[in-house]
């Protein structure tokens, strides 16, 4: 039998409804893939169903690959324990979903005033970042590679201007991760919800505002039905990357190569999942405007001043949780200094020149 | 046999000597990798060497994978004509060396006043790039993967400041690509020298001035002796690409799975390349100021708008070439601009503000 042929045809249930969820490739070693994603969710669900294919076709028979999205197998915020327990052998998800077990996990999805995803990347493969990572899931029996991102995401969705910090006092916020915590030092009630539950509760006004991805991801969401001003820049999740977070005994049971078939699939979707946002970004960007009457707002200088203000704060106490929290803090704000002090003069030099000769912007 | 263990005991050979140069892994379909840089050269020599250790273990006996660098089997500017004739199967190479043949190479390259390297790449694979990247390399017979970028590479290296557009005027500079032709629109007058070759020539005055990648690769071709004037963002390689260049006849042959192979090992080496240069720029660029007294500076505004009238002029001849070459261009300036525009809004913004709050640049 053609193994490569046969698998080539069970590739294309990739797509596939929740009720069959093939194995998108058969034989070989067990490699169950719960996300947090919704099925076919443009961006980030189509993400992770391409990479969960790429791994069973790179494997070339060396996984039985199958994927289950949000709430197939298990609830998305309980992928951890399912992973952790060894009941499936991968999650893909925003590692900060996980900050309430350990505050590190945010370093490893995006903090506020964080590394823009080019930076973040730089960090983590090169800069140390994969070996504080590993330091921080083998405690709770992980391993994880980076396999996603969305570039810096947009402020969010308010139902109202935001035009001074007072602004956010009261105000009830979906917002995951450190960036929750900014906002709440400033007067704000931030709550984390899985993707699949914020359009119902910003429509039924349990939360005033949110936060989502950026214009590709979030236009499919609807969210402009409830809440009309758009702001551009956040300071919550500036870059960064989503988790492909695997059972650390499963993973270490693997052969190099089958190793190396995980890693390089999931290097490949992280780039392929930026590249993706940023090219379709401006598009759907213009869709909101011009066809939901969006109105785009940028934050003033006073908000970004007291986003500092609690952004500081809340790295204060995250360090004071335990010397690895510490720790991770020491090198994450040692490499965003130093790349960001090169960049800018590199790459935004150039940008910033670019954009006033040719009038971009 | 055990063909994986005898593989990954073969993979060692991927630092080994000219001499030798061993097969990476051995069976399977003939692979003659043949590449522009130096043996070992950080940076983009130990990155293409990367590659091809990592096709030879994703394709776990597809390949016989066989890595010469430049000059061990063709001298770097031959090639393309040693892959287009199918004498070797792929090249490892900046594309725009071959502007020769045609001018539309340089846009898979990178180009004057272009797209930054997360623009391009979202463009050549979400914005229709790679399509055309694919005509114009089918017809000479190949078939090329991004396979590294550089970033925003430097503006240069100089043995006097360059104060005015009129300081162009009578410097020889190496400067491939349209970059080059930018220059000699200024009066300068460009060669394009492989980077093996561009020490001799600087240092010998041959030329006056050069420009390589940043401050991390440039470090080793140790320009600083003969030229001590360094400068940051230039116009020519804002950001882009390097090229895995196939025999077109060839990757046709290939089956799905090994289409595969190269595809996913072209793009992780292809981000993997982009994030090393910006994790080691920032403390190389500290050890040319402090440990080689290299003085950096940044360009003009008057400068700058003079570059931008050369582009323009460039840009204008190039599309004269042929209607691909017009065809190109449309395209890629079309996606500079809406990506630009949203890039300088959201991952800008956000970058200006972090940068004034923490005091960074």
């Amino acid at each position: 039998m053609d193994r490569r042929k046969f698998l080539k045809g069970a590739a294309i249930g990739a797509g596939a409804s929740a009720l069959a969820t093939p194995a998108l490739s058969q034989g070989g070693k067990q490699l169950t893939i719960v996300s947090t994603w919704p099925r076919d969710f443009p961006g980030l669900g189509v993400s992770a169903q391409r990479l969960a294919a790429r791994i069973a076709q790179l494997g070339d028979g060396a996984f039985n690959v199958e994927y289950f999205a949000a709430g197939e197998r298990v609830g998305a915020f309980d992928s951890f324990d399912e992973v952790a327990s060894g009941n499936s052998q991968a999650y893909i998800a925003a590692d900060y979903y996980w900050g309430g077990k350990h505050p590190g996990f945010s370093y490893f999805t995006s903090v506020p005033f964080g590394m823009t995803t080019p930076e973040w990347n730089a960090w983590v493969k090169f800069g140390g970042g994969q070996e504080l990572w590993d330091e921080m899931s083998g405690e709770f029996g992980l391993k994880a590679f980076a396999c996603g991102s969305t570039g810096t995401q947009a402020g969010g969705w308010f139902n109202k201007e935001m035009e001074s910090p007072d602004d956010f006092k009261g105000l009830k916020m979906r917002m995951p991760g450190l960036g929750g915590q900014v906002i709440s030092k400033m007067g704000a009630s931030s709550v984390s919800l899985p993707g699949g539950q914020i359009y119902e509760n910003l429509v039924s006004g349990a939360i005033d505002a949110t936060e989502w991805v950026g214009p590709y991801n979030d236009y499919f969401m609807k969210f402009y039905e409830a809440a009309k001003y758009y702001y551009t820049a956040g300071m919550h999740e500036p870059g960064g990357g989503l988790a492909f977070g695997m059972n650390k005994e499963w993973f270490e049971s693997l052969s190099d190569y089958e190793k190396a078939v995980i890693e390089a699939a999931c290097m490949e979707e992280h780039a392929a999942s930026h590249e993706e946002n940023i090219a379709k970004n401006g598009e759907f960007l213009a869709k909101l405007v011009n066809d939901h009457g969006v109105q785009v707002r940028a934050f003033n200088d006073d908000i970004w001043d007291a986003f500092g203000e609690g952004a500081a704060e809340v790295f204060a106490e995250t360090r004071d949780h335990s010397p690895l929290a510490s720790k991770i803090d020491d090198s994450f704000q040692a490499a965003l200094r130093e790349m960001g002090a090169f960049m800018a003069n590199f790459e935004g030099g150039y940008v910033n020149q670019r954009n006033r000769v040719l009038e971009i912007g």
